[in-house]
């Protein structure tokens, strides 16, 4: 069983991998290269991952079976278990409890060597749909108090397979980057009494120089103290603490949005992987007054972007109101 | 002037570049591959950087000459800039100020192939008392509140050589990381009135699974929530809040101590640049009873170990206590 350990000093709870037993071999090899397919989450291999959860195709196809655009499964690697109680208790000072989880992958096309930047808009809708709809059935195990759903931009530790995806990770316990947004959202509002993405949102909209991308429902926008290079935020013009209680035309707007800015950071940036987290209210907070849902969108710039990391200061090399205008004039 | 900008929504500085003009073509190419000697760094070249601040040399060479063992040069391109006022302001709902920080480079020897593990312990000695007499001297400077001294171990974001070398960042507000430590550190203490990290030296040593190394003076163990395969922090004995108080026989173990931990990991792990943070009280906090100065050793392992920087949920796939056992067995 993983455990999540908290660690007192920086006061945030870390996932401890126990399942597999490592020896220092396991981690000499270098960054494992783009794997050719076809792979187990190609369309013909469905009898090689756990049954789907869910799935949308074309007609009355079988489920586990060929036909789908957009399907989700569970991990076959997950970092934490479905099974079991939460268990938690304390060693000494240490905070710990079972590592009990949700881990699914949402498959994004069944073709290995497509990309979410090549997706027609309808597929990129499915997918944004998919999220939604495996939020509004998670939420409903008491054990979990929240949902991220992210898309590793490098490849790095996740499952040793390239295929397009993006993955779903419900936790008992908010991650710490989500963690800290809530702590300063409450104190905003407590203080302000009004939202804090909010307030972003108008004083983005009024200054406009570090916008990317406006629809009718939302607005992609690099962050005023973005911490890497080209970051862009997209953030739903109606306040709204859950991503699970959308509707279809914000949804769509987020599709739209979200397939507009990946695409121009490939015209930007050709080689550069590029990821989102989406962060959502925490299951109980859903109608806060405080939170406000948002996807995050990162390229993964290596030269010299890395800065900061041993320092513990983020340290961003581009101005946001730049990336934001290269972002703007990079439009097809 | 480079800028701090707070991120409001994460409550973290970030410091935005703004001395040079980036267009997205700088940010396309592929890591830095390692870059053969000699460099501006190598003794030598002492002309090459700005003059020294400090350095050790063997009988009564001239300064900027050769004939030094350990040398301290303001950084050519640094993050931060040491002159002008910090004028702290707001924009709208946001919150920034100048740039302004020290930014050093420790450099550990004149020769460009060697590395900390390959030194002689009298040099290692030197370095980390290199660290102490510039955190002296940099703390009568008002402007600044915090110093981090660390080791960038994989040479992405920082100058374009390899030399060995670390760093030192004077900043007007402590890097998000010591900041988070300051607030659980404070928080311990006004719950149970004593030190945190004395608490985890007592637990660590009573329970024993995961020291690795252990001095006089010094203690080091793989934390109880690692977030990295081998992270190895060393932890004085004595409660000390800044780490320019310590004795000579303190620094002589941390330094003793440094180099076994970064000969064991280059033992286990022989492509893994080794980096590392020191964490002291910022100024003004040096008798603080919350905060305790210690050094956090990170390898940086790329395989397996990038999960949950999308996520948000650090992820360890290494038991913290195989590890400790890992680099305990590899002494030599």
């Amino acid at each position: 069983m993983p455990e999540l350990r908290k660690d007192p000093v920086a006061g945030e709870w870390v996932i401890i991998g126990t399942e597999r037993p490592r020896r220092p071999e396991d981690f000499r090899s270098a960054p494992v290269p783009r794997q050719p397919g076809p792979c187990i989450l190609c369309g013909g291999n469905e009898s090689e991952t756990p049954p789907e959860v869910l799935a949308y195709r074309a007609g009355d196809g079988a489920p586990n079976g060929a036909g789908w655009r957009v399907r989700v499964v569970p991990s076959k690697f997950p970092t934490l278990r479905i099974e079991g109680d939460l268990e938690r208790r304390g060693h000494g000072l240490y905070d710990l409890m079972n590592g009990v989880g949700a881990h699914e992958l949402v498959v994004e096309s069944p073709r290995h060597d497509d990309s979410l930047a090549a997706l027609p808009l309808a597929v990129v809708e499915d997918v944004v749909h998919a999220f939604q709809e495996r939020m509004l059935d998670l939420r409903r195990d008491t054990r979990f108090r929240s949902i991220v759903v992210y898309k590793p931009g490098d490849g790095g530790g996740g499952p040793p397979f390239d295929h397009p995806h993006s993955q779903i990770l419900a936790t008992p316990t908010p991650p710490p980057d989500l963690q800290r947004e809530l702590v300063q959202a409450r104190a905003y509002h407590e203080y302000r009494e009004r939202c804090l993405l909010c307030d972003i949102l108008q004083q983005e909209t009024d200054e406009g120089q570090r916008l990317v991308v406006e629809s009718e429902h939302v607005l992609g926008f690099v962050p005023f103290a973005a911490r890497t290079p080209f970051e862009t935020w997209l953030v739903p013009r109606r306040h709204l603490a859950a991503y699970e209680d959308v509707t279809a035309a914000e949804r769509r707007d987020l599709a739209r949005t979200l397939a507009t800015v990946v695409q121009r950071m490939h015209v930007l940036l050709p080689q550069a992987p590029v990821g989102f987290v989406l962060h959502s209210a925490p299951f109980g907070d859903g109608d806060a007054a405080f939170f406000h849902w948002h996807l995050e969108v990162t390229a993964h710039v290596t030269a010299l972007a890395s800065h900061g990391i041993e320092s513990g200061f983020p340290t961003n090399p581009l101005l946001p109101e730049d990336a934001a205008r290269f972002l703007r004039d990079s439009a097809a």
